[in-house]
């Protein structure tokens, strides 16, 4: 499966790449860069340490500074100054390539002799503005797989998710492009909590992305406490990741989904229509159930395999 | 306590004023009605039908035609062409009162001796124009409890509960009225369905509210099952008075809620900002949990109480 | 003609009041006042103030505080701290009535044997709250005239007047009404401006008006250099009732008229339809040419009367 | 001067081309096109017609064929069913490159040895996604010249001209881009009227520019005549071209200019705060003043060079 995965990290999107470099399925062109939960400076050179670390080849792409049209937004009360607070990765020589995200986006699915899915678990502006900008890459998308948006609640807005609300127009892009698009947002991320007794669980594995995935996760989960009051931050990001290891993690239903883009309250509002209130074309697969304790067992696996 | 119960029976307001008229802690000056089930001619009669029916002396006062600034909404849908199909009232002699329910509302606000409670169970539409017409009210009102909105996904759109869309501007003054709203919304209102055995148990009691309970029952489902494929409808609009009947019954959280007036997909959303996102003065209560066997006894106590 | 003034004075306002003093063909109710250029409380001391001076005999009834749903905002650049700077107002024993402007407009409206001119040159703010209250009055409403809006550019924002963008709620529910609304808007009051020469010519008329009129618009040039850059300062307020005296005062196009109130960059701007692009109702006739020069000879006129 | 023109032609763009080929000045590495007027399938074809016709060598891009983020708009009424309805253009043998215009928006742009001037006659979708794919060209764009947007009342919608209309994110972007961009829009572009004295003196000139002026411009003004009831129809997109030609054909002023992108009524307005209400960065250069006779001049001496 060829896949380009295009993130912010970011603590849940570092254990997102952690996962993708534990399985041999994976065939990975590059992975990108945004600013989200961090400026994209900063994400970007989390990915190379995060990458370097766990000894991962991929080529790393920066991408856009900036949403398309909103003002910017970063996360620093979630992810700390440098996006990756909490673990303290050993020196390494590697740089992003000179190739903007966006340019490779376009370059790599035209090249692909097969489809490519693109998984994205920051804002999506690097995608967005590929598809404006060459339409004819969608005959060679598989498949949008996200990380965004809730059909209840939201987490930085009472309507929105941090990722959307990050870049809406973005999001909105995206879901009309007719790609199939997989939702994978708070309804179920919601659900799979890192507390103490996962992070526990998994040091004990041992090995370096042990090691890794408990410092980063204490400290998101400190971050957590203060901002959320909750003991166990929920892991968003790598559950794109594992979804693809291992389909049977989701329930999906495929629905109309329209994003608030009016810029009021609700900016940002993953409108996902489950009942079909709005009569209106299905342009989303959005997950609606998810299996916890598989969930983490992939994360235990995954981790195992860095031993 | 000095109630005004504004509705749009309605199937569940129907209730609602079963319930009203079941305790003797009750002081209510008068019933209002307002367009949104049905039409406002319509709710009116239906009014007037279940009150006379069950031998409940209150007044009814026609108001509001058609909402503050929005076009028009009804929903024939879930209540049937007269708005509470299911039933055949016997005849009766009594017609609403010559006073507008919004001239109503005001002046026995300003009469009474003291601070009155008002009860909503359709748009706000009635209430918003009294306070905007005659802002003194507020001084004698003691609270507001609204069936209406919700924290997470609506009932007529994927962000909007029926109430609160046929009438977002109203919803608006009456949540920035300064005065203390207790919204009751789907989060609360959804776990309370009237399943076929609630119909059976409820129609055993017997006399003459049992009846009417089971036949609006029946065709509630009935429109209930071809809408929203479900067994058993919500019975929202009594959750209100079962409230105020017995304050156990829900659990309210102190939160700023802002409505979405701005028109587009999410127009009329309920923003309940309970984690505190975005730090704004705490407006309104919102009920949060709800005692679902409590509430069922309360409905049978005052179905008993009627026999 | 019966005639209610709702007004803000504010020194176009004050003039609008002379001119609805200098003739006999009016019969007033009453004046009513909004929260607009100042205060509420500061617009009604105004009116008295000036009604006082001029030896009118109208009795003043205190409205609205603030709009329908928007947050407040008022206008000391141009009018001053008092909302009426330039002119020290001899004392005086008169007050407002106890009657609220909103229930008096619906209270004399109902009771005029004879169809009643409302002419708002304020936020529309108390005329809306009447409307919603009490639709019944609609049928005893001659027409609505307004100083208001424009088809082409603002005076508070690039897309809005202030007079609706203080309340472009209560503008939309006024222009929705069904009553005939004559817009008369900037396209025509910008071009009555009372340059110096206009001051001296109606100072040399006499009399107590003339003593005022050159007063209150010496120091409203004065504001409209410092804020505008202009000489002399458009006479909004009075177009409005110098055309009841004199009807050749303007041309107006029957026209569809739809307010913003999406709360967004265009919030509160007169979409006027006059090439019919949009293809609905016509709701309003909107002002399109004045005679400039009648216009102050009406002025003129006026002023002479209260020699 | 480097010149890269996209346009939708669309009979005024054709005069656009017209104007382009009439200088030595202006070094055009390229013409792209957009949907607008017309889908871009047909204005590629005109744009290949017209300058096939002209003998003009310009290479010509293919861009989008919808807007970024709205639903579609193309303008029959004005500019019939090819999109240049009222001349037969000789059949020739040009195609357009296989390249998409937007990336040899981007490519033309990094490659220039000097800075590129981009002139827009239609929707602005191929630079705006030019910008948001790679925006470091905007280091080599010398400036902006578009046609488009109104300070008054626009063309489409009481609010909005179409250009801005057919894509106002697009337009959106481009405004906050940070380069200079000088609005050419309804304000200036209406008051150069090809009323039928015009068109028989371009006729006279001879040539074939003159023959292909005249009967575009006699279909162009009949469609003008019966949509907007005028004489003559406003040339509107050659303005821009013609101030690149002569720059003392316009007065423009250094402006914040905010487009309209919520969606409602006023969609797609450009507010243009030429009195400096909002206190924000100036962002565009807006022209407020033509020498109607000077156009119309340039457009004799451009027609007089194609003899």
């Amino acid at each position: 499966m060829k896949i380009i995965l295009d993130c912010d990290p970011g603590h849940d999107d570092a254990i997102a790449l952690m996962l993708l470099g534990s399985s041999d399925a994976f065939d990975v062109p590059g992975v990108t860069t945004v600013a989200g939960n961090q400026t994209v400076e900063k994400t970007t050179a989390n990915a190379l340490n995060v990458l370097s670390y766990l000894g991962l080849p991929y080529k790393v792409y920066k991408g856009a500074d900036r949403p398309l049209i909103r003002s910017s937004l970063i996360c620093p009360e979630i992810h700390g100054e440098t996006g990756l607070d909490g673990f303290v990765f050993p020196p390494h020589g590697r740089r992003e390539e000179e190739t903007d995200a966006r340019a490779f986006i376009v370059d790599a699915i035209r090249r692909s002799g097969e489809k490519v899915t693109v998984v994205t678990t920051g804002p999506m502006t690097n995608l967005a503005s590929a598809l404006l900008f060459a339409p004819d890459i969608k005959d060679n998308i598989e498949r949008i797989v996200l990380m965004g948006g809730s059909v209840g609640a939201g987490n930085v807005t009472p309507a929105a998710e941090f990722n959307v609300f990050c870049d809406p127009e973005a999001a909105d892009i995206c879901f009309k492009s007719g790609l199939p698009v997989y939702m994978i947002g708070l309804d179920v991320t919601r659900r799979v909590l890192v507390l103490p007794e996962i992070v526990e669980r998994m040091e004990k594995i041992g090995g370096k992305a042990a090691v890794m995935f408990a410092a980063l996760m204490r400290t998101f989960n400190e971050n957590q406490k203060k901002v959320f009051g909750l003991d166990g931050g929920p892991l968003h990001d790598p559950v794109t990741v594992a979804y693809l290891l291992d389909e049977r993690l989701l329930r999906f239903e495929h629905v109309h989904t329209e994003i608030d883009i009016q810029g009021g309250i609700s900016y940002g509002r993953t409108n996902c229509d489950l009942p079909g209130y709005l009569k209106k074309e299905k342009n989303s697969f959005v997950a609606t159930d998810i299996n916890e304790r598989l969930f983490f067992d992939i994360i235990g696996r995954a981790i195992a395999s860095y031993r």
